[in-house]
């Protein structure tokens, strides 16, 4: 067991009309509020207007920036700091999934900063303060309501990297799964498939933690157990509930206690494959994991095997492969590039892409050497 | 599933020598700080020489305390606090077990005010603020290092009590398993059937939360594997390690997400039995749980068997009882009131004791004509 540090000062208020409190909770920091959101499917589902009253209850002045991307771009995150900076405001509110938020998060550490906010990501500065952000989320997926971590992309210099830093916690994250009822079938299952993907991460990461390889397998298993009948019923409260609180704690440090870090080799190909092709976040990690599975299941037979055993009852590594596969199979998941439109004549542009992102990991290191045969098992049939 | 809000500000320093910024860590919060511990244990084992070293680096005034009991009572609260308050500190810093610990989180909302601290307990008074707390942790059992509730007694008036506000979270807690090597085989033990005991009263709580029963299950688990191992390795780090990052694990709130309440209603029977016959926590809590689990077998069958399902793959609540038993027993904790010297004649003053107690549950209500069965399977042989 390694030396770690547990700490989560976010305060999550989770259940139904858990906005009710949404407005005295952002008075607390102040009454002029950056509201950011994505592409306005908020406005047809009623969620803005509800946001909306909450910050006429408290004679909030509202900033909008509307337009945040599914894979999130740098120069939002500039625009709406500029917007946020121009108007000196006291709170930033994010209402969505983790773009949204991702972006609120830099937002955030741009403002008081004279700076384009890619110098974050490129190391150039460190932020020294943060505005207070508040989050309500209306996508189970990420668990970006709970960590310190955020994801944006440079479609310049093809780059899509995560950032992490304390200061990147929210103060407050607001989840009713009420709010998530209107994700289509096909977002709800890429969620599933992300929550999954990071519970996978924490356990290939680095450090024997025994605990927490406990709590992975609860996660995961939850998240196997719940989420396909979640599709038949999309609007079934405790399901959504379930599924919603599985992402949150898939991500919220629980899995990573006594480790040195998590791995997240399989997540920086998948940014690759949404940077290239602006691809869901969940897709492509349905087709970067067993492709990564496979790719190590010579070096690290063990521990997938254990893996394995412990969600699926299955012994070999093999078998844990073939397990993961067809469940994401089940959930109507892509598995390969082929499933997704993505043909041979693709593979130096994927190469490329993982080259300029310098993909590898944390634990199971990979190396340019590696890739080829990574982007084969992405392209072949099953 | 039921609203929670999941929060948790203290940080927690787990592994290797990270006492090694406890004085810088200190001196953030002031110079002037309360030393807070038991019975001096800590000057044998060369804990409180450390501690000492650290704020000596610091230069910080320090203002002891010693003598907290095992079994801690409100007037050594009372005097620490006139001492800090008499003397200004910033900052207060518990070395030792719960104990100590309950004590100083009380000591810090007490030293603002002029009152007994029981008036908290009595609900006479409310905290308004609280002086900061960083503890050192030395006994791996109670989860106080990172939750905000805290148990005293009152020998006067023969009461046990919890109590919980959120000003009660620590700022920092230190936990260096190798603190925890001189804690004897008994006494390790007792602290491996607190944590399981705080799985189950969160287990049998208020609410349908399968994550959180499924995180039960893992950290209980971990309890059966690795604790019995460690009592025959005192020293042995990472068993230690394990164990200390169970016993936070068990109640530092994972496990109630999704519920209204955990249950409580042993701990408040275990509570007595420390309060009349001063025996340990752990060791009142091995008598208690077969007895309240066989005093609810008809009642709740169905949840019996399901723990016992995904504890020990055993089918039946009888069952279960008897794994539960069977394993307090291998670890030489107490099944029976009698183990501990306890007879029939002290019937009465249990009886009386769980009166002015006002033992019950929070989700399984004990009411007094449920006493006398429980005292009985308490005090009856197997």
């Amino acid at each position: 067991m390694e030396n770690f540090v547990a700490y989560n000062p976010t305060k999550l208020h989770f259940g139904k009309d858990v906005t009710d409190i949404l407005g005295k909770t952002i008075e607390k920091f102040g009454k002029r509020v950056l509201l950011v959101y994505g592409g306005g499917s908020i406005k047809n589902n009623g969620i803005y207007d509800k946001i909306i009253s909450q910050l006429k209850s408290i004679d909030a002045r509202i900033f909008e920036y509307q337009g945040i991307k599914p894979n999130p771009v740098y120069e939002d995150v500039d625009a709406a700091a500029k917007l946020g900076r121009d108007n000196n405001v006291d709170v930033i509110l994010a209402v969505g999934g983790g773009s949204v938020i991702d972006s609120a998060k830099i937002i955030s550490i741009t403002i008081p900063v004279n700076n384009t906010c890619w110098d974050f990501y490129e190391n150039k500065i460190k932020p020294q303060k943060a505005i207070p952000v508040i989050s309500v989320l209306t996508l189970a997926a990420t668990g970006t309501e709970m960590n310190p971590y955020a994801v944006l992309q440079n479609n310049k210099t093809k780059q899509k990297w995560g950032y992490g830093n304390d200061l990147l916690y929210l103060k407050h994250s607001f989840l009713d799964p009420q709010n998530t009822f209107t994700v289509p079938k096909n977002y709800t299952a890429y969620g599933i498939t992300d929550l999954i993907a990071h519970c996978l991460e924490a356990y290939f990461g680095k450090g024997d933690a025994s605990l927490s390889d406990s709590f992975v397998y609860a996660i995961i298993k939850e998240a196997i157990k719940y989420g396909p009948p979640l599709l038949d019923d999309l609007q079934n409260y405790d399901l959504r509930a379930k599924i919603m609180y599985a992402a949150t704690a898939a991500l919220n440090r629980t899995t990573l206690y006594g480790r040195v870090s998590g791995d997240w080799g399989v997540h920086s190909i998948g940014h690759v494959l949404s940077l290239l092709y602006d691809i869901p976040h969940g897709a492509s990690l349905s087709i970067a994991y067993p492709a990564w599975l496979k790719f190590q299941k010579n070096n690290i037979p063990d521990r997938i095997a254990e893996l394995g055993k412990n969600i699926f009852n299955v012994n070999t590594p093999d078998e844990t492969i073939t397990a993961f596969e067809a469940f994401f199979k089940s959930i109507e998941c892509p598995l390969k590039l082929s499933d997704i439109g993505i043909e041979k004549n693709n593979k130096q542009i994927i190469f490329d892409g993982m080259i300029s992102n310098k993909v590898t990991g944390m634990n199971h290191k990979l190396n340019p050497e590696d890739y080829e045969k990574l982007i084969d098992l992405m392209l072949s049939p099953l």
